[in-house]
């Protein structure tokens, strides 16, 4: 192929921001890129609000224009956007693209950066890729409240809730195919890129049947990949938790379920920089969406003062996910650049206050319309 | 009351090393107890196979006597035991004794010691008391694989299943009752010690019926307290995991679920010297049962190598629950003062090798025989 179509979405907040930078970047690139503007997130939810009313059905923070952008084009670029977790029938965007276009795999890059370091003493040199399943587990949205009474008799073990007051139950669903893709894929990347270990984080020995099956697939798996000197390596995800603090230099591809995913990606990013370095692709067969892991800052919108580098991160997985690697490089070699010279005026405030412990980063960090 | 029985438990492997060492110390003390031994775990499993055969449903970690000490005594010491997933048949005695006697709080303190240190850069201060709910949620034991047929009928949501091969389906529960009494317990922590802020953690944004529970429940309890002076924040858990790690000093108490409850306190103990310095308590009405945190580290069994910290500031916690908070305050001092002067000879191999970076941290490491 030599000419690319990509959908891009500005976001919100300082979403907005963030993207604006990162466009510039690419820009500079002079790519095979065709792009394509679309829209969704907060903007896009008031905007239906405006045209169906309030509380109609129809209401979304996703059009379907954009639907059709997302699945016309090679790949779609998105900056971030609201969760407003509170509003009524607000639908988060990202949770729907990634159901709809089954965007099964979750890929977090947790890697140091040049100049920016970590917070842990010695500053272990970390190095992980984590595949995040993302699109079962407690994301099914399968829930009940109050659980109705016929429920009970489904399984003994809930005859004790029944003196507890209402229940609530969300379901935590794992499909055979579901844990099989995701466990490919890490073992897949590992193969692809050399790595010799992959990581399985579970809860096996309490969530027997869900994480019992997620763990077994994976030692089955596991032994297919021994042959190109990849260990499979399971274990209890609370001890990851712990060990990503203590070893991080030991895991180098990560496979996870939906939530603990989340919860440990997380985590990892914050030994690498935090959120302002913490790039994140939703990746499916055929669609791919790309997005920082941070939210929109609400508090610093339009004010260019939040890390681009989130957003500048996306976009060279982006790159590397069409295969154009060259320019993929370029991007990681100019941003550890700028990191390391560390110039008056070009780091932001993130970088000042929690990494260089710079006293005065309110009036030192940059405005990214400078930079 | 003046004299308390406490029902002690020497656990498996290390465990049974730990316990001698914190029986050293407690005798040391002269404490108004009677110690009446019981025993659980491993040893117990492979007992009750010789006696019922392999196979028979009556063999079993906890033998009846061991519940019956547990019931009759007024807390219960216990030591760290195996939980060899693989094993057939094979229950964990501590998800047992939780589920028994209704021990709904598990209450994970990580608290910065003298001498220790943080792994992290600038050495926050770090002091956080865990409320982790100890009998819902996902160990429930409510679980589904393969799924039968007919459930599929009960959510709409479930549709989509039908094609990705079989489905594992683990519910998470949580009550009305569940919620609120391990969200109170949390704040009448926070007024009896002075806190003033109140975390909990959760993921209302996806799992709107059970975290929605949980949220609505902290957020109107936490009206209860403003009077007090504590303030109830509610947030992500995938935040928390990011944000122990950049401002541990910003926790006091934490409450969450079962799970969330289980991944974080691990990662908040590794802040504050890891597994051997953190104790814990299963705390119910009227029945309570103190445990480290840690596993048996079977592969030190009977060396007298791993630290016993965890052992004994568990002790210490179940003396606070019996009220002898000066016999606790000793040991509390007793422990830092070891630690301040770090005597050669007296330092266990975890705290040379993470925290003093000891390159001869093998060699060098104690015996706990000879403390
Ligand atoms: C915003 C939220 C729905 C989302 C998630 O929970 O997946 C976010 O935390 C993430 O990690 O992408
Ligand atoms: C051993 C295991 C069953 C247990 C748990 O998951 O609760 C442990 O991790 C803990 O935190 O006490």
């Amino acid at each position: 192929k030599d000419r690319y179509q990509v959908c891009y979405m500005a976001g919100d907040d300082s979403g907005f921001d963030m993207m604006e930078g990162a466009l510039l970047v690419l820009e500079s690139l002079n790519l095979p890129i065709d792009w394509v503007r679309a829209d969704l997130g907060w903007c896009m939810w008031e905007k239906s609000i405006q045209k169906f009313g309030e509380g109609d059905p129809r209401c979304n923070t996703v059009p379907p224009e954009t639907i059709e952008s997302i699945r016309k084009t090679d790949a779609t670029l998105m900056a971030a956007i609201t969760s407003k977790a509170g509003v009524k029938g607000f639908k988060s965007a990202i949770l729907q693209m990634r159901q709809l276009f089954d965007l099964y795999i979750n890929l977090r890059p947790a890697k140091t950066l040049p100049g920016v370091g970590t917070p842990l003493k010695g500053d272990p040199k970390v190095d992980i890729v984590l595949f995040r399943e993302n699109t079962e587990d407690l994301y099914s949205a399968v829930e009940f409240f109050p659980l109705p009474a016929e429920h009970y008799a489904l399984h003994k073990g809930m005859e004790r809730f029944k003196k507890m007051g209402d229940v609530a139950v969300s379901w935590r669903v794992f499909s055979t195919v579901g844990c099989e893709r995701i466990i490919r894929a890490a073992f897949e990347y590992a193969k692809a890129t050399g790595r010799t270990t992959v990581h399985c984080c579970n809860k096996a020995n309490v969530i027997r049947e869900t994480d019992g099956l997620m763990k077994r697939l994976f030692l089955q798996i596991a032994k297919e990949y021994e042959q190109f000197g990849i260990k499979g390596i399971e274990e209890n995800a609370d001890a990851t938790a712990m060990w990503l603090i203590k070893n991080p230099q030991d895991y180098q591809v990560i496979v996870a379920s939906n939530v603990f995913g989340d919860i440990l990606s997380d985590e990892a990013s914050q030994l690498t920089g935090g959120l302002g370095f913490a790039p994140s692709g939703n990746i499916g067969e055929g669609t791919a969406l790309f997005e920082p892991s941070s939210g929109s800052v609400p508090k610093y919108a339009h004010q260019y003062r939040v890390n681009p580098s989130a957003m500048v991160l996306t976009a060279k997985m982006m790159l590397e996910y069409l295969g154009l690697d060259d320019a993929a490089k370029k991007i990681e070699k100019a941003l550890g650049e700028v990191l390391v010279e560390s110039k008056p005026g070009t780091l932001t405030y993130d970088v000042l206050r929690d990494f260089r412990g710079d006293p005065n980063w309110e009036k030192n960090a940059a405005s990214t319309i400078d930079m």
